[in-house]
């Protein structure tokens, strides 16, 4: 991981500037990328754009910290730079930037985001491609994506009334720590994407609000950099992808446990990252048509795996629950599993200790046709009852769902079938997207608002009072898929019409 | 609530036209409303339109008539100005109010209108952008709101047949009052917006039908003014949003009982009114956006909640059980609970010794996920069976629906599962929005109409005939979400199709 | 019934040209219907324009041979004219004519016509508005129309393989009658609005097939007219709307059963005709707006009806179950109820010694929401098994349905769900409009290819081999709504897409 | 089947161009197809427009190599002709033609297709609308084909966490031959329509990735030449339709076994070729018009029947199970049912001794309404487990289904519920037929890289692990279909509107 010191040139860099010999600037650290042009994830067209040049600015908010000292060798690694010897890079703006630019211009005030919804449509419209690709796409055709949000259309309320709702509490307690509501912000990766201050504006956003941000082992931001934005007090939780190599797996979880994080989240549902279509699609279409052979043959290196993957090669496919008692004995951190499917493995993680699961499928970027994690919950929760008569929520084993939350309803339904709280991940995301970090103090605003609607509305004071009698969930396990249309009756079929203006009808 | 009655010039308020000083005069009387510019729920801009003005054109269709000296102290409340020494505000007519103008004068001929779904495609025409906001509007993402309708299509008929159904009698009788059938017109608020004369129509087309109307809290006549406009004996129900000062409150209810009132309302599920977000977003789009800081930072003051919860402050969200005794000792009038979702608290009321229930979710404009009306009396009266081994309908213990009615046929239903009779709101309003009283009028004969021969085809000669057996419900609980599409499978299926025109066919 | 012979001069006719007196002439009968403007179904514009004039080209398609009879008094009947004295009226025709006649010409071959459903597509073109309006039409918002279609595709085949299926035989036996198929051609009003040759190619073409044509009362012909294009030999069945007048019912049966007749069909789910929306529109539509009251209001009659209503005046709403046993005094034809909708019904019928029921809603045109036959079916043979231990299909009390059959592997659903037969409408209306007997010819011919493919497919030789373990019909009675949809997350998900060309990238 | 060694010259057959004497020439021999012209399902113009001339480049990729002798009759096969002296035929490019040509150009680089949906999206660019029809279509409204991947979305992953995943194996054993996946190629016909090499593709890709083809009988290319293709020790399967005449199934059955066929699947579903309309309307929409007689009726031949029934007259309806035991004495290949579709059937198969069942329905190709296979699977291992004690994956007897399938999940879904492998059949023709071999070629690494990843998401090393508890299956059975919409509540209906950029709002 250590670079070279030797002190080079921008001048000398400026001569490597071709495929035969190809060095870039990252960080005022200059790299022979020569042998990695095949390899790169990301194609060769990318870097060869930078060859000779500072890259830093395309490089940093698609790669981790340390992406670059992790795939070159340490003679690679050729030394620093002095950046005042270094010619700028000419920025051509295309088009389709500059529209995007003026887009960001036009987005509403704040005063109009009206749901967390808003904050969807604000960074569809102001996100980058590349970015939008990474963050919204999903595992194959992206239908558990879906049904995570859709399977919260199958539980319905079963509201009191009569109930004096002068006052309502939705705080809560989540592994310890106080949290203003039932919610965390989950953790997702790459934030810089989306905004140049990228996962602090979550950590700023959320001691604001006193909810508790799940620090991502992908973040755009290095985990000291996002741990000491947090201010005093502000209780953290660390999200796990675990390195093969288990000495630096050691470290990180030693470091945030002495940098006084309260949660270690140990994704679990990841021994590969998913094949996410419409991110591997839009590197494509951003390539350059040139360079792709003739013949249609692929070249000998596989790139078309998009962001997700290019930046996960580490990860420990071979994790496994004997894995388990080591973590247990190089921390004294609360550990939950992240991406949990069936009672049996949450089960499993109870009986070896664990203080916790988040019943989750990644939201809905690994496993196509997992359920989504409110639906495990009942399974769950129905199960530990019947086999270990535990009843939740529970401080002793605290269950997590996350995944196609939008609403402060959906966070309710999941409290009343027994979770502690539920994860929010992409929703935050294009708040900050769209309005940086006031993008995410108004989206938990929102969701504070929603709850001490909706909880009066429920007839409910605090989150005790948010029972599994509030709720109608007797069709979460209904996969329902409607018999193919029968297109010929249909087009025949001619729609009803209502009343029309009679000018509309002068002119039929 | 009393106002000075100090004599002001026309001259004198003119002075007063600014941010700094700013006057209005409503319904003759002046108002010092500078200090509550910043906490006018509709915005600044639109009361300094009318600063050192009359403003009563634009105040009277979206207030009740008591709004302003609620919200204003004593001394805001400045004395009486004579009018004819008041300048009239010129206005100006937008393009988008010529259009809508145009509109209205092409409506078609009543004749057309063949079922209450037209008044809604008129009135979506007629209405101001800002009144179909209102009226259309419901919580969240309007689930709830056209679920009511959907439930209603989980229930299907089984008609007999060969009855002697020459003579059909669809009358019935509501909390010992006779109707002509089993519907009433339920209470909604603001009914000017949609018509000068607003709930009066409502009133003369009830008189004539011989139907019940219920006057709401909210109304924009006031409520005697309603009361004096019903016919020799025409019995009313009133509605009531329960007010923080009991003394206002009992003053209410106590009146309305002398007044002759035959049924109190109490509305149970809005200790907060919900967030209507079409309407709320209606708001956002007539502001000036010269108005909204360039930091996209809302004010101050959060003016996002649109008109129906800028119109409810006073109601309290500290009403609970205890209060009901307290009802029950300072009237007579049968009490009512509407708003019940669920056989707990129908059972509660019961057993606390209400005349009814109306199992309601408000029109899906307060909890989004509650249950259709519907559905909850399927519920209902299965429990009282079971519970108290009570079968409906009930003349001493009456349930009520409401929501997504829009034919006769979905009266029948709920008749035949239990119900008394069925509340309808929206379609009124939309009815006297397009045509006023007729509108009303001819709604109400529709609805006989489709009762005659609705009965006709069940074979049922009265309602008493119209029983359980007749219906089968038994998909009423189901929550169906199919799941997610297969985008990538569907956009490569090529649709079946019919046979072409020789015509068509040479051109492909 | 009687006219008087008086002869009368086209001259003297044509003086009675105004809404002050006037009268046409039908058929060579002259008739004043000065009194009978205004309470003319159809309004009196239409008639008007024939006011002193020869009316029978307008008159012909859309009623029945006695209605103007029927609707006239005696006195109003006045006498025949010499048509030679008569003077033409003048046709113009539309552009919206002319377009229907060159789409006429444009009709595919009949080659091309593959299915049932392409009679449809192109009936929709070549059709009159006024007649696709009537014949398409059901009742209020047509839920149940189409739900007749949708049913069946809640069966699916459990087919069996390795039976010698060289020969198969679809032929059966209906109320004692050789039938090619188990279909049978249903009973379908106002045939002329369709093909000038109407009921008849029905007739011809059922002659031709060896299927069976049940005769309506209310076709565009005459019974005898259709009676005596029958075949040597051909059977025909009796649809029958039972007249308030006894007497005049009495006779139609028994000339029926003298004509040989083979099977009496009482209609029962008909004491009053449905409203049908789109003909009540159309009806509109071709309104001239300067009839209509500018103050929207309707005149005193309600003219808003549509055709169907206007025909049906005459039939008798008392009818009941004590009139069954008259009919069987009366005749000795088989007697079926048609439109039984629940099973204890169909047990009613058994009991009183009918020999069959046709389980059918009407074709979705009487009451909306009523469930489709072939749910009933399944119903109506479990409950006869569990209560009178009987089996079907069965000779001495046959079921048939109707309503939604458009192939043949619809009819082999009901089929092996215990129906003898199945009838069909609306297909073979579609098919001799669009290309008269050779499209209903067609259309029969093609249900016989089916039922050969289609029989060889499921591994049954004849229709005793298609039993009800080769259907799955286990989910036929859900009725199943989907939640209704979260329209902001859908307009922000961004569909999967599919590999692109280059030239289509490229212009992105 | 011998032909006439007779040498004709060019110019002699030149002479016979015309409907009263028509010889054509394909692959060097001369036919006399005069008497043919009327039979033939085609049409007999595509034949005249070759009248005289070399039809070969026409006639190959849409018969089967012996399609021409098997139709005609000796005496019509006149001899051989010596090319040299046969003038060349003018081939005109219609611009359709051009732009399908261009559109071939434009096909995106193999790198860029992610999943098999892609294949078909190209496909259905470059392919002739004849093959697309012929490839594509399916029975009557094609609900079977669609239902076929539809069933996959009922059915649901459990996935399991924390197991070592490093290495997955997906390899297993069909019929005892090795495959390295639970995959294998299934047949089709026709594969020249698609590209010239047709079936040659897939016998290349199957040897380079070790999965095995079933060879078609109706396949573009003879069973000896695709035989030929294979590499040394490749394993493949031969696809059977029973020829009426025992003696030419029993050659072909026993030159299969000599060849060194593993596996003989027998068409079971397939009595009679079902109707596929999109192909028959295909055929009429390339047809002359001019042939069409004005009256709207069809000639003396049905020629409507589309390319799958013109090829397969020679099928053998009379195929029942004592045909079976012939089978097993003329061969000791395995013998496997394909297209069986229900337990009963599945049951008799095994009791009869053979080796295995296809659950299918042939692709939505014949029985309209029958059962995808992945349902009749739950089916048929239930039922084996209920009354022969036997579960599934079975070494004796090996359950396969096809139809629908387009992802590794959807494979392992059906391995989960018992299945030994699946066949996959369009997606290869549409990958050959965008790219060729290489498109077959990545179609099968794609699934390899799913089946990779997938494994290791579901926590499976092998298949074995691959287990029914990892699925939940529970709604296969579920043929749901929604109630019909209510179009005028729908149309009213106004969708929910996130928020919008300014300069949008400003043009509103």
């Amino acid at each position: 991981m250590s670079t070279s010191e030797r002190m080079i040139s921008g001048k000398e860099v400026a001569k490597h500037n071709s495929r035969e010999s190809c060095w870039i600037i990252v960080h005022g650290k200059v790299y022979d990328v020569t042998d990695f042009l095949d390899d790169h994830p990301g194609g060769s067209k990318i870097i060869l754009k930078y060859a000779g040049k500072d890259a830093t600015e395309e490089y940093d908010p698609i790669h981790p910290p340390d992406a670059i000292t992790t795939h070159l060798k340490p003679e690679q690694q050729l030394g620093s730079v002095d950046l005042n010897t270094v010619e700028k890079v000419e920025v051509t703006i295309s088009d389709a930037e500059k529209a995007r630019q003026e887009r960001l211009n036009q987005r509403p005030s704040l005063d109009e985001i009206l749901n967390l919804h808003d904050f969807e449509t604000i960074a569809k419209l102001v996100l980058t491609e590349k970015a939008w690709a990474y963050y919204s796409s999903a595992a194959d055709d992206e239908i558990t994506n879906r049904e995570n949000h859709a399977a919260y259309h199958r539980i319905w309320f079963r509201p009191r009334i009569l109930r004096d709702v002068t006052a309502v509490d939705y705080s809560t307690t989540i592994l310890g720590c106080p949290s203003s509501m039932p919610v965390y912000i989950s953790a997702t990766a790459l934030g810089k994407l989306g905004h140049p201050d990228g996962e602090l504006n979550l950590t700023r956003a959320a001691a604001k609000h006193g909810v508790i941000q799940m620090i991502p082992t992908l973040a755009s931001y290095g985990f000291d950099e996002i741990r000491d934005a947090a201010a005093p007090g502000q209780n953290q939780f660390l999200q796990l992808y675990v390195n093969k190599d288990k000495a630096i797996t050691k470290r990180i979880v030693q470091h945030a446990e002495e940098r006084g994080i309260k949660g270690l989240f140990i994704t679990v549902d990841a021994p590969q990252l998913g094949r996410r279509e419409k991110d591997m699609r839009q590197k494509f279409d951003a390539e350059d048509p040139d360079n792709v052979s003739s013949s249609g043959q692929s070249g000998n290196v596989d790139r078309s795996q998009g962001a997700a993957r290019a930046i996960s090669s580490f990860i420990d496919p071979g994790l496994n629950w004997n894995d388990l008692k080591w973590f247990q004995s190089i921390t004294k951190m609360p550990i939950i599993l992240k991406g949990v499917q069936c009672y049996e493995d949450a089960l499993e993680a109870y009986d070896q200790g664990c203080q916790g699961v988040v019943l989750s499928n990644h939201g809905g970027r690994q496993l196509e046709f997992a359920r989504s994690g409110i639906e495990v919950l009942v399974e769950v929760v129905t199960k530990f009852k019947e086999l270990r008569d535990i009843t939740f929520p529970n401080e002793k084993f605290q269950l997590f769902v996350d995944g196609g939350v939008r609403r402060a309803t959906d966070v309710l339904k999941a409290v009343a079938l027994g979770a502690t709280a539920v994860g929010v991940g992409r929703p935050f995301i294009y708040a900050f997207s769209s309005y940086g970090y006031e993008g995410v103090s108004k989206a938990l605003q929102i969701l504070k608002d929603e709850f001490e609607m909706n909880m009066r509305l429920l007839g409910a004071r605090n989150l005790k009072e948010v029972v599994p009698e509030m709720v109608d969930a007797h069709n979460i396990h209904q996969h329902v898929v409607a018999v193919p249309g029968d297109r010929l009756y249909d087009s025949n079929y001619e729609s009803m019409q209502t009343a029309r203006l009679k000018e509309v009808k002068a002119k039929l």
